[in-house]
């Protein structure tokens, strides 16, 4: 396969880059190819703006448009396209991160906000008008994998825990990023009480990570609806045969 | 009173930027003060990145460490330091934002991943050694409104709607960053099918953001539970008799 391996953390002999180094030489023990955008390395803007699609401020143009308009025509910038040709080179992504602030860091959340312009990411439409997302989309075909590092303890991220269920607060970027374009998640690998693991704890977390990516072709991934698979009504909500009385976002899972 | 706007948005002339103005404008006739933090207008950094702190990177240290160390001895940048001042200042933020990706543009994203260093977002603890977050720490007292314009309709980001609930796709900025912090977060102000907005619709966007401008002070914060206040065990996960067999993100709601 042919793995997307994207890194957001600034230090270069960090517990992050630590494991992206295991992570990386098992892709390679496994047989599989390797490409790297390590976000930090190479200062990657992650501010979208209308200098991205050349465009003339005074038009007026939404961003959504501008974007798309730039797309199609090839005159996104050159960083943009350069993710754009690895992606689509990837079969398979790993999205590497620390949680800060319950989410990612702004360089990487800037490499989904800049890379996934419209008429890739988004605003993609059947030949008979029917909204390819949510399981169809342009980057249909691959999946993805979020492996990151928590302060936290398991159980306080769990369900119930205090700081919220990490499956909750992955699922703006598992589903409304991963799964809305298409791409196919697969169960993060988190490693909890990052600041402070001892040597066991380290060598637990390369294990782990190890028997992850030797499953990254085969893992099944987390079984989000379509919104074309007949679950949702004219607006767009759930049907009420399903999951029935029940509004928690573990709704949107097929049983 | 005293209210931070922070705006994210890169056109001057967007509907955002027409809200922005709208709401200062209500804001002063309501006798408040107010400064706006314009992230795209101030050309904000968003990376979190050693440069902040002065740090020499062989040393090893955590992000965290450096950013406390940084904003102990007063080294912080000039840019972070102005936010935290603007912060001391305010009694209320409003934070608005076009909805990306499910979540805040990044540069946003860096404002409270930059902002918020340890010692003031995280890491306090009281004398007798309580963490405090979740309804304590520096920032108790503040109140904060997210302002936000979605592209979808109400159904279909509400309960059981296809894009996820929009309480739920908020909650790690509500809880996981203002309520962490001792933001009390107020329930938000979303504006929806903001890309199909006629004049109308615009009219009635802007009428309810000056009602909800209005009562920015007395309204009723989200009630979110306190870590410190007896509902989580000693591992921080929910007392099994509150609301019980539950474990959707409404569980961290007071009854």
């Amino acid at each position: 396969m042919n793995v997307l391996w994207i890194f957001a953390h600034p230090e270069g002999r960090s517990l992050n880059a630590a494991l992206r180094d295991e992570g990386l030489a098992a892709l390679a023990e496994l047989g599989h190819s390797y490409q790297v955008s390590d976000l930090y390395a190479m200062k990657w803007n992650p501010v979208v703006d209308y200098d991205d699609f050349g465009h003339d401020p005074r038009e007026r143009m939404r961003v959504a448009a501008a974007s798309h308009e730039a797309y199609r025509s090839g005159r996104l910038p050159a960083d943009i396209q350069a993710e754009h040709e690895k992606l689509a080179w990837a079969d398979a992504l790993v999205v590497q991160f620390p949680l800060w602030w319950y989410g990612m860091p702004a360089i990487l959340k800037g490499w989904f906000d800049r890379v996934l312009v419209k008429g890739l990411g988004y605003g993609i439409k059947a030949a008979d008008g029917t909204v390819l997302r949510y399981g169809d989309g342009q980057l249909t075909g691959k999946r993805a994998m979020v492996v990151t590092t928590v302060g936290a303890r398991p159980a306080s991220i769990g369900p119930r825990g205090v700081n919220g269920d990490l499956d909750d607060l992955l699922f703006p970027l598992h589903h409304g990023a991963f799964w809305y374009t298409g791409i196919a998640p697969l169960p993060p690998y988190p490693v909890f009480s990052a600041d402070r693991l001892d040597e066991a704890g380290y060598a637990a977390a390369v294990a782990g990570l190890r028997d992850r990516l030797r499953t990254l072709p085969t893992a099944e991934p987390i079984p989000f609806r379509r919104q074309n698979g007949g679950d949702y009504d004219e607006n767009l909500v759930l049907r009420a045969d399903l999951a029935p009385g029940r509004s928690d976002l573990g709704v949107h899972l097929r049983d």
